[in-house]
């Protein structure tokens, strides 16, 4: 007899914002199912999907502990949810300065960086903007290097940094810089010159629900 | 004899996240100085700013009540800190559930639509990206179009949805999304057949808070 995992995650293999919570969610010892949903075919736009969320994107994270149905988007929100629902262990500080330095971290990554490099944006610049695939590359180079650079100048010059972004303990802040870093990784972009980023997703990596997030394991992903 | 206020933010008149902590500051009712820095001048690139933020972005919140130094960046980062440090009026709902609601509505504008009009992405796309005057305009139009869009279709669907973005009281989800209209209409930007929004909009800008904060109201906006 199986039984149902409480949370259902609607997911794409190389998603930066799906990596997230599937790290969260190990990291937090909370079961989940994984569905597969090819971006690279459009299926965010089918019939069945269009059902699960009306505005198409991806991840959706729902949560079958609750009273309520509880359909999530927006990977920060997830992992606020995340964290105000089941807070062990935690991945934000618990005094204000330090909770609002991990989630200014992470808002680089998720808000500053991201944004720029997903599919829809390929989409327009391709068509619209009349990108060759030459210029594209540059594009998204030009963005993950001013993210992880600018990433990198913080953690460097920031008292705060310790063996992870924020002191000596995972937060959202690792778990939103890994999931850009991890994105990089598939598109074979390599960023010089960011060691202490180096070095604490080294770190993480050493995490199994790190390690196990990563895009290429995942359903979907091309064979390496 | 004057006195110092308790916040001080780094600002540009028609920046939509600078817009967020104004309306924020107001909303708390917590003092506070807006010192003008010029990025249509790159003044943001400058030594002396250098020194206040050396990422050279904006916005920046200086909190001097803090028995430490507190210098905040990135704007869901500062609305979150604000509800921590200061949770009178609440612009978030308690439970867990409407929190996550508010906090993906608003990043339905603050990571999904503002990143992608911001003066490094024109910079970038007018140069590298040979795009001209029109195509600009036609980027700006098609990403707020789409988030806005996107807005009007969450708030008409889901029953969360009150006389603002969730129930009947101001939360971050109507700062975010009266941030983005804001930007619009600076830009002379219309976007048709989005009543509720603009219902929650006109509801809004009745409070002194959003009426205040309106980009061409600002120091260094273009005199109406």
């Amino acid at each position: 007899m199986t039984t149902t995992p409480q949370f259902e995650l609607f997911a794409f293999w190389r998603s930066s914002a799906t990596y997230r919570i599937r790290v969260a969610l190990r990291l937090k010892g909370l079961p989940f199912n994984e569905r597969f949903v090819n971006l690279d075919q459009s299926e965010q736009r089918d019939d069945v999907f269009l059902k699960i969320n009306p505005l198409g994107g991806l991840p959706v994270l729902f949560d079958r502990g609750s009273s309520r149905p509880v359909r999530l988007t927006q990977s920060l929100a997830m992992l606020e949810y995340l964290e105000e629902t089941h807070p062990s262990p935690r991945l934000l500080p618990q005094d204000p300065l330090g909770r609002a330095r991990v989630r200014s971290l992470a808002g680089m990554m998720v808000t500053d960086t991201h944004p720029l490099i997903v599919p829809r944006v390929k989409k327009y610049l391709t068509t619209e903007g009349k990108f060759d695939d030459a210029a594209w590359r540059a594009w998204q180079i030009q963005w993950f290097t001013a993210g992880l650079k600018a990433m990198e100048r913080r953690l460097t010059s920031e008292a705060e940094t310790g063996r992870y972004c924020h002191g000596d303990a995972v937060t959202i802040a690792d778990i939103c810089l890994a999931s850009i870093v991890a994105v990089t990784r598939v598109f074979k972009i390599e960023i010089a010159r960011i060691p202490t980023v180096d070095r604490i997703i080294a770190l993480c990596e050493t995490n199994e629900a790190f390690a196990k997030a990563d895009p290429r394991l995942q359903e979907g992903a091309p064979k390496l």
